[in-house]
């Protein structure tokens, strides 16, 4: 079936404004929101059903052009970016937007893939639930890309990544199989659990339509804290004796360097509440219990008492909260301001943080002089953004390969949150043991034989 | 190759202690701890180390033979006890029980497959950590078999199930393959999630030698209280309040008929704290805060004053909590006393409880005169154990299909924590939409092509 052949099957499958083919329209959907990856779509597909999703999927699939889901477009390794062939179909989920159902008994949300993260936060709130995904993008991340991602971001200390948040998954599989598990159900072990084969596969084996999402109660106390440490040692330190003080309450334990938050009071204009240090950590926990706060000072008398951190402040009322979060949330914007930046999302066991940032700041420093090293990250998950500002015509692929071999040396991953998308396919190949990859490219054949989604994404092009 | 040869060869790969074949040897693996499924193994592999998996593996798949896997034979579905063809290979990871890591600061454990649950668990708690896996065979289950089963119990509703402890895993694959994915760390993206195709698909696609388990910090103030409710609408109602005041401290809700109890101290000589009642709900909270049993106590007064509960204790000593879980966990063996019992694992979305609970007693009652119920579960999962003691002659496969068919109106799962095994095989097929089924059968082509791993279970031999 020729392109053309094809955009016409499409636009009698859908409705008028199911299917873009102006250049003007296509624009947004060939490449990602930051622009370091761009391609060229033939048309997108706007469905508004599942029926109407299976029925472009087999269109697609009939007519031999790959399909490359899309959702809020704010990932950082191009995952949703098609190729530049123009013969990709963009299949985007943002039509397919409405919160179905909120179960306050069983504390569910059946909710829509192209729902935007932020309303359905919002919309669990006002039912006085918690959905603890949380992360910089949720103004604009849609859920189906948040569970095709496994997404991450600052709460995973205490209540998972995104994988964890799933109750039920409702997805079209390449063959245009509408697969139903829309089950509001926290126990479910009848057969093999197939929705974990579609979160975080990034689109790669099925489309994610609808889930059903597991909320949270609500903790009614909560206390937020920034610390100042005088090394990588003392944070991890400082974060053993939070988990034996208020285990069990701590959602994000924060790192932050010296030099990250020294690009945030440059480039924002926020002021630091402490003093110079080194590292800072920032601490936020929340509980039902009313005795959190006195737990938290008394950790905080702890920790300075043992040098451990050097200074510290507690935040006193909601506004001071938001002003320590956002020198936390304001760093990647500051590192942009500085100048070009090769990022690395990587996590390495959490005892292993000091000797993987020393090993690779010599490492950096000795190969490529006049770099700046922009730390950051999750400490609590060992999960370290280490984002490092070059020169122009520095080389990325050599930085990111030094940068990757130490993490493998200290047993780490080279993608903690972000997936591989089209970015680390290389990368992955080439740090991950064979039998793996076989594995992968199993599953990927027995679930997509014909590579009609996302080829090139997580894996290569069939 | 003959079964002899097949003998000789795993002889010559295991050490002295390394194969059974002697019929009083072979006796304990020829059937489930319940009786309820037999077989006939040909022999018995107990390989030490992972490389010795692999061998037998490749052996069993050149010989066409199929292999068994074997944990602490705890499961009630007969997940792990061999047909009676006399051709299949048990193969029992007990010999593979070290606990080789444990990590304080990332609270990660790696422990091989054969580790009884309760040694691990009495590790982590040596180091001040909580393993928050919790069921009635701990002192049994070994942790292969755990988390091959994707294992429940009753504190699912804090940290859920057995798969979202696991970190990191080895499992030999069917082409004898080691899968070497022992990695300590809590966000890993990098590539798919292989590990999720493993956890709970009972040994039918790989064998899991080794895992990763992420520990939890210990809780240091602990509640139990027992609540004697009118019926299950107030259970739920108590449930919500208790999710509303305490509920990021809520480790377990578990609900139990007045019927179950009544068995309970007729056939264990256990004495009830409270009344007779027709229900009860058993609370167990934990917290690193001191204010726990203030509000544990608040939230008594408050369904005691609204008439949702009609009288509560809390326990006042370990000696008094012991002996409320006792309760709960004696009537499993009461049941046993009284009686043939027809079981059944469910789960319903929790506001579906009563109206399900309502139509099963119904329809049970009308179906089968003379069958006494007994239901009890993990409320707050929405997982009923919904037992049937049933007169000599009743038919079993007939009592199944009425509650299950229930069970798929009320939108939930002939399963919650059980597992398929080769008991609800039939059920299951009957129950699932073919696309679920289609899809799970592709997968298990895909990993195990020649269905050599515990062929007949979850699914129907290749």
């Amino acid at each position: 079936m020729s392109a053309s052949a094809l955009i016409a099957v499409l636009k009698g499958l859908l409705d008028q404004r199911g299917l873009l083919t102006e250049p003007a329209d296509l624009e947004p959907y060939g490449h990602d929101w930051r622009g370091l990856f761009s391609g060229r779509p033939l048309c997108v597909a706007l469905p508004r059903t599942v029926e109407e999703v299976s029925a472009v999927v087999l269109a697609c699939s009939a007519a031999g052009h790959a399909v490359v889901p899309h959702g809020g477009n704010t990932g950082l390794s191009g995952g949703a970016t098609p190729d530049d062939s123009g013969r990709q179909v963009v299949l985007s989920l943002s039509r397919m937007a409405a919160i179905r159902k909120i179960d306050v008994y069983g504390e569910t949300m059946e909710v829509e893939a192209g729902c935007i993260l932020q309303t359905a936060q919002e919309a669990a709130q006002a039912q006085g639930l918690l959905l603890p995904i949380t992360l910089a993008a949720e103004g604009s991340a849609r859920i189906g890309g948040i569970l095709s991602t496994n997404a991450g971001g600052s709460n995973v200390l205490r209540y998972g990544m995104a994988r964890s948040r799933v109750l039920g998954l409702e997805v079209v599989t390449a063959d245009g199989a509408i697969v139903r598990g829309l089950r509001h159900l926290r126990k479910d072990n009848a057969g093999y659990d197939w929705k974990q084969w579609f979160i975080g596969s990034e689109g790669t084996l099925g489309i994610v339509t609808c889930a059903v999402l597991q909320l949270a109660p609500m903790p009614r106390h909560r206390v937020t804290a920034m610390l100042a440490v005088p090394d990588a040692d003392a944070a991890l330190k400082v974060l053993r004796a939070a988990r034996q003080a208020i285990g069990d309450t701590l959602n994000a334990f924060e790192l932050m360097s010296g030099a990250a938050l020294e690009l945030v009071s440059r480039h924002q204009q926020l002021r630091l509440p402490l003093a110079h240090s080194p590292w800072f950590v920032l601490i936020e926990a929340g509980s039902s219990l009313p005795g959190l706060r006195d737990a938290a000072e008394a950790l905080l008398a702890e920790v300075l008492e043992r040098g451990e951190a050097s200074d510290g402040v507690v935040a006193e009322s909601e506004r001071q909260e938001a002003e320590l979060w956002a020198l936390r949330e304001s760093i990647t914007e500051a590192e942009s301001k500085q100048g070009r930046s090769v990022k690395h999302d990587v996590s390495v066991p959490i005892p292993e943080i000091p000797a993987f940032l020393a090993a690779a700041d010599e490492a950096v420093g000795r190969a490529f002089p006049g770099t700046r090293i922009n730390a950051f990250g999750h400490v609590g998950d060992g999960n370290i953004h280490y984002n490092l500002i070059v020169p122009d015509g520095a080389d990325g692929s050599a930085l990111n390969a030094v940068v990757h071999d130490l993490v493998m040396v200290h047993g780490g991953s080279i993608s903690a949150e972000h997936g591989v998308g089209q970015y680390r396919v290389g990368e992955l190949l080439r740090c991950k043991a064979s039998p793996e990859i076989v594995l992968a490219n199993r599953v990927k054949r027995a679930l997509d034989p014909a590579g009609l989604f996302n080829p090139g994404k997580v894996l290569p092009a069939l």
